[in-house]
């Protein structure tokens, strides 16, 4: 089982079909004497990838945009084992000990394993190591970023057969191991900049485009409290309907986002990254003092300011850093006199690159 | 009472406020004995404007975006009545006799009310007449068409003292006096082009801005069946509450949308407008023929279809006027298969003027 890449007017639509037929021309193939099948050799022994931390949801771009951003990520080295077929997970770091060993529990693994049925035969084993560089449970894309890397990671060992736009399709397995089918982590965190979901449902192809922003004026603003969100409770806050004004109100805001990110225009896209009335309002009370946070950054120059993924990071945009500075002060003030401590403040770009080997 | 106009990085904010301060470059002003008030004297004595026909909704686009089309729309010739106050209705064409000769009760006597208010006083009486190109209740905004022309044309009367955007809230009271307060259709109608509403609720600064659209090869096909679908039966059709899975399925169609606009990919724009899950299925049963008739379209090479506005008309987008004619006669006569007979049936462009002086 592999895939094919329809590209449509800078639509990427990724689906599994029948036979890899760009690997012939990408990958070297050592055949076997039983029969014509052929196991691909790995071009190196040991390939390292990182991949960026990512924002997702971006208020009214629930489940559908996120983005990539600069600074921490997750570290993936991949080493070929010889004469041994399979994943293994050799060592993990800046976990606490927390994540699990095993290949089929852990997403990278997941991805890794994902990674080889999209390749192909391979006629070796892989051992991962991971270093974490992001927070579990941050609603920074820590498990995206993980799956992101070790994808990424295992492609390289082989020479890249296959792109960024079809490893979507491993690092969905992974979130859907740990978080749900969704693709607006894995998308950005693999290929970089703001991407756009269009379609994501499990036995139909992934439908995304990526959407350039051509300024160099946006800043995130991401805080970090010491509170755990897991994305399952998060999940389990969001009513099964909403009011059809609601509906409105965040189309027509997640289409103003989009025209922020396509003009370039920073305001925009903050006030309307701030304006989602369906999840923020149902996730904000789960997070203590999220809300005075959101208005304090709004109070220290923000343009807007909402839960980055599922929480607890909050995240504001704005289009200096000097007020940056100020806005992530507030906001650290604010979580700690809603009664959290802070882990990280950062001021950071978006990143446009994704995954890449280092 | 007057307004005031924010622009800011693209997006309008249309506001009353307190005085019309601009009022004193853009036009003539004679000052009244009894004190230092003014009342507007007209530059001319007659001003004829054309208004374009509108594609509300758009699919996912419900309630926050709209095009103006070329082809037909609404003329209103204003007259200066000396010695007078007030506005009247002289005569209207092209309605089938059916439309108010009262101006509180026509959509060119609220609209050209509202002008009147935002240009402030003027020292003399305006009658108008109507020429509707237009059909009524079609979905293509025939009554914004209407309250367009009559606001550019009073406006003209003067000089033009209050520009378009700011004439939208002139618009917004005659469309909220016959289907709601809605700036999709009075948006586009003055201003042309495709307009997303980003926030309009009354008692709040109206925020729009222009998506421009780049390419020149999107056709809208048009088809207008004889059947009335009253915008209040059509508004009265949705639920009040829809699924968190169709929100997330409008939010991100409705970026498409908007992604398809600015990056001008016709392809896109058509899938996206053709993906709403919300209001097309509630509306649609009520159109006889209307599945059929969007069967029909993609069948014949449409990138998508859907209902114009409220309906009853059928709106289909290609990028090909060979296409748009072989996809114009399979909506008729998939129209006709469902028993309604076919008004008009036409392949049009997007118009970018909005309304006019003629």
């Amino acid at each position: 089982m592999s895939l094919q890449l329809r590209h449509s007017n800078g639509v990427y639509s990724v689906k599994r079909t029948t036979r890899p037929a760009f690997l012939a021309q990408n990958a070297s193939r050592v055949k076997t004497k039983a029969c014509a099948k052929s196991a691909l050799k790995p071009v190196k022994s040991e390939c390292t990838a990182f991949a960026p931390a990512t924002v997702a949801n971006l208020g009214p771009g629930f489940d559908w945009l996120g983005c990539a951003v600069e600074g921490e990520g997750d570290t993936v080295v991949a080493k070929v084992v010889p004469d041994k077929k399979g994943i293994f997970i050799e060592s993990i770091e800046g976990d606490g000990g927390r994540l699990s060993l095993d290949p089929a529990k852990n997403c990278i693994g997941v991805a890794a394993t994902e990674t080889l049925k999209l390749i192909g035969e391979v006629d070796c084993g892989i051992s991962l190591k991971l270093h974490k560089g992001l927070p579990l449970g941050s609603g920074m894309g820590s498990s995206a970023a993980s799956a992101a890397a070790a994808a990424w990671a295992v492609n390289g060992l082989f020479g890249s057969p296959v792109s960024k736009e079809l490893l979507i399709n491993a690092g969905l397995e992974s979130e859907a191991s740990v978080s749900g089918y969704h693709a607006d982590n894995i998308g950005p965190s693999l290929l970089g900049g703001f991407i756009l979901i269009k379609k994501c449902k499990r036995g139909s192809p992934v439908e995304l485009m990526s959407l350039p922003f051509s300024k160099d004026n946006l800043y995130f603003v991401l805080v970090n409290p010491k509170f755990e969100a897991p994305t399952a409770k998060m999940r389990a806050a969001l009513k099964p309907t909403v009011p059809m004004a609601s509906l409105v109100n965040n189309c027509q805001q997640g289409g103003a986002l989009v025209a922020g990110i396509l003009t370039g225009n920073v305001p925009l896209i903050g006030e309307a990254l701030d304006s989602d009335v369906v999840v923020e309002p149902a996730r904000a009370p789960l997070i203590p003092g999220m809300m005075l946070v959101k208005a304090a950054a709004k109070a220290a120059g923000a343009y807007g300011c909402t839960i980055s993924g599922a929480g607890p990071t909050a995240v504001a945009i704005v289009d200096d850093v000097k007020v940056g500075e100020r806005v992530s002060r507030a906001m650290c003030d604010a979580f700690r006199a809603g009664g959290l401590e802070v882990n990280t403040a950062k001021i950071v770009r978006l990143n446009t690159d994704g995954a890449k080997f280092v």
